[in-house]
């Protein structure tokens, strides 16, 4: 691309603007050489971190936040120079195209939003290592994902080793080999590539990708889960220099920490400043634990209150505890794994469909966020929660029948504390959501404001229902309910 | 009865032995006179109080625990007398017959067990105030009882004033009315007549009367939750000389004590202390809690590891906590409420017969008893929780398969660690039974021991079917499962 074309340049609000830049190719350039820029709009003034592709290219990604015309400068130095080489450039951001409402922010301490203030509630799932997997089964996962009711996707950078997954990827992150050892100075430009494709594929299906940056399931395998101080930080700068610019990315600073014998407290702090300090847009940041759980009296958890922890990223088994964390933490709870719909031989990877869907409900009607995942035995392995493939459960039809009213809620529903023995979400006068799961009570008495007229629902949340009583109700009111499992009332206020 | 019928009297072991004895009626003899007895085996004596029964009728009530020769002292004392009425007698205590099995007492940290070595496995329910209810209905309860599989009933010496409860009963443990006024000073010996009459019926069907001497659910409609210090001691000083000699009575100090505004823990300990230095029986004492769990930061709630407590009487609905509490407290862990079987609109009240069930074995299956409630809707309000009447539910004959098994596992069973994944209860080397609950394994790999053979059933807890394996297992095993919820495994060592 010449200067002209650069300075014609349009770029959509929140896309990806990549700049290549020649360089050196000799010596390490991923050790030696510093690509840094600076983007420009009005007197703000954005510092990036750019990275090397390989084969002499240099490259630096943006995301512009603001319509309008930018400036910007690249530097491109070696360590053993006096003085780098520089460029200039100018584009012109447009506003955000149809279906683009940019990266996923916090909104307040129960509620994340799109940045264009379009309401974000994370249903996400669980595909840790697709992206280690054959090409072909990389696209039937897209394809599932397509059809799929899921927004949020977690996944890993590195392999995975572990009970059935243990087929080797064609790439990894680090130049070099399992068998003639990895050069952890280089990086693989090649699985970065894909790795990329595939972020951008998820963000065109309207999917955040989680990604994980570090975890357990490798045991010195490759060596991944006990790289030295200096190749963490490395690593992670590289991420974040490749991956910071693409809107859907999320940061999960590991899978399971606690169960990572090599990194000390210490060292997931110095993860999150290292991420903190080099990322220019502040991608949302957790980490999520293996057994342990946040204890005042065992601070051996991770602490999500630390101020450089956005949201809380929970393995939990047990939903009624995201009323809990939500007064503790005071930030959004997203339980991230609360157990896998399928049958599997682990207590982790066997429930029911009806479970799955029940988990999510009581979490949702408590505020908070679930992830889904799946792990049904299969002939070849291909187990979606790691590898991805095709969908064979239960909940995630049900799971699309929740989104959907949870999406119709009025935005500034909150978890109602006056209905303290069923989850109940919703805006005190106007919109009621009681979820009672397990429990199957053949009446209810809700205590609706006098003077205000509502229209109830009952919700089959099993079988995708939503039964609309006859008449209003007003003041304290019998709703007579049909005596089964995972039904819901939903009331809203009539004029 | 003279002297000479007194003196050939033959008694049975653990069995109920009373003497009449004649006395003042004039003043208040609930208060003014005192009735003490001294039973003398060989050199050991245990010394008993009496109670008034109204009529000028005084009676001394005695379990002997070892057979022979007892002789026994009575002394009838009023407060303004210098010296008291004293009389004699012998009585032979001849051995237990067919199915008295003496009083249940604590084997060990994990066990309950009869005072003649029979394992006793506390399979509770509850019918609240079942003696509170119309003749009628007491009858019904009994016909209930004798056909359902519950060892235990957890049993209130008060009236409940409560949803579903709003009859008021015919007698009551204190003289005098609400509508006149109670006499705290006197009790009224029809309704402990019929109490006793109750307790024995309990005694002659198996059933241990775990007996509720304080609760919440007045709120000072009669006030028998809000009396004073003084009353307070003498009713519990009256109970335990009236009851306290059957076999089959237990102290439940409350149901729900921290919902008892009126009272502090230091009135709690005072209670404790008051049963444990008048019973000469040191019948098994508990506390149940409503919704406050023991928590080491949090002393609020009644600490079960006080000395005074024999055994753990908890209220919770998460059955996988049995074996934390196991390691806390180092007693027997009976889960007294876990919600109930039914159809209320109370949250508590209103989990399937599936569900009950499976809290059962999850309790069961680590060691620890649960206890069973159900809560039908009915349309006269005869709700078997707390009045008794018949059984609607699922879970009962589920339960009844449940306790043959494991009163059928060898004595000392006890929860393995080694299986941390599913519960998992039995003797290392000889004896598994593991239980899946809501998880579906489509298979499971057992690590039996070398060099010895198993016989493997599976046991479908909610169908109640044994299905033996064909062959035996030896060493690291796969054993295949049906994939369905409620499915344990058994494991027995074959020759």
């Amino acid at each position: 691309m010449n200067n002209s074309e650069q300075e014609n340049r349009q770029i959509e609000r929140w896309s990806l603007l990549e700049l290549t830049i020649p360089g050196p190719d000799s010596g390490n350039p991923y050790m030696d050489v510093t690509v840094t820029a600076e983007f420009q709009h009005g007197h703000r003034i954005v510092k990036v971190d750019g990275f090397y592709d390989g084969n002499g290219v240099y490259k630096v990604r943006f995301m512009p936040d603001v319509t309008g015309e930018w400036s910007y400068k690249t530097m491109v130095k070696a360590s053993d120079a006096h003085e780098g080489e520089a460029a200039e450039g100018r584009f012109v951001c447009t506003p955000a195209s149809t279906g683009n409402h940019g990266p996923v922010i916090i909104r307040d301490e129960r509620r994340f939003v799109y940045a264009d203030g379009t309401a974000y509630l994370p249903v996400g799932t669980t595909c840790y290592v697709w992206t280690h997997q054959k090409t072909e089964l990389q696209e039937q996962t897209l394809q599932t994902l397509a059809k799929a009711p899921f927004n949020k996707l977690r996944m890993c950078v590195f392999p995975k080793r572990y009970s059935f997954n243990m087929d080797e990827p064609e790439h990894f992150p680090f130049a070099g080999s399992r068998e003639e050892g990895f050069d952890f100075s280089r990086f693989n430009p090649a699985y970065w590539a894909n790795l990329e494709r595939r972020i951008m594929e998820l963000q065109q299906l309207g999917i955040e990708a989680d990604l994980i940056l570090f975890h357990p399931y490798d045991k010195g395998h490759w060596g991944f889960d006990r790289m030295d101080a200096q190749t963490d930080e490395l690593y992670l700068k590289y991420t974040i220099a490749r991956l910071g610019a693409f809107r859907n990315i999320w940061w999960s600073l590991a899978n399971e920490f606690d169960f990572m014998a090599t990194k000390t407290m210490d060292d997931w702090d110095r993860f999150f400043r290292i991420v903190q300090e080099n990322d220019p847009y502040q991608r949302l940041r957790s980490i999520h634990n293996g057994t342990k759980m946040y204890d005042p009296t065992n601070l051996v958890v991770y602490d999500h209150r630390k101020p450089w922890v956005t949201h809380v990223s929970m393995q939990y088994w047990e939903l009624q505890s995201v009323s809990a964390w939500s007064r503790t933490y005071r930030k959004p709870i997203v339980v991230d794994e609360c157990c896998y719909e399928g049958n599997l031989p682990h207590r982790w990877g066997n429930i029911t469909g009806e479970d799955m869907t029940a988990r999510f409900w009581e979490g949702f009607a408590r505020g908070g966020y679930v992830g889904h995942g799946e792990t049904f035995l299969h002939p070849e392995e291909v187990v979606w929660w790691s590898k991805g493939g095709q969908l064979h459960g239960e909940s995630p039809e049900r799971i699309a029948f929740l989104r959907q009213l949870f999406e119709d809620m009025p935005v500034e529903a909150a978890e109602l504390d006056s209905f303290r023995d069923a989850p109940t979400i919703g805006v005190e006068g106007e919109y009621y959501l009681q979820y009672f799961g397990i429990h199957r009570p053949g009446y209810r008495e809700l205590p609706f404001p006098e003077g205000k007229r509502f229209k109830v629902d009952i919700i089959d949340t099993w079988n995708m229902t939503v039964t609309e009583l006859d008449g209003t109700f007003e003041g304290h009111s019998r709703i007579e309910l049909p005596g089964r499992l995972y039904i819901a009332i939903r009331a809203r206020r009539v004029e």
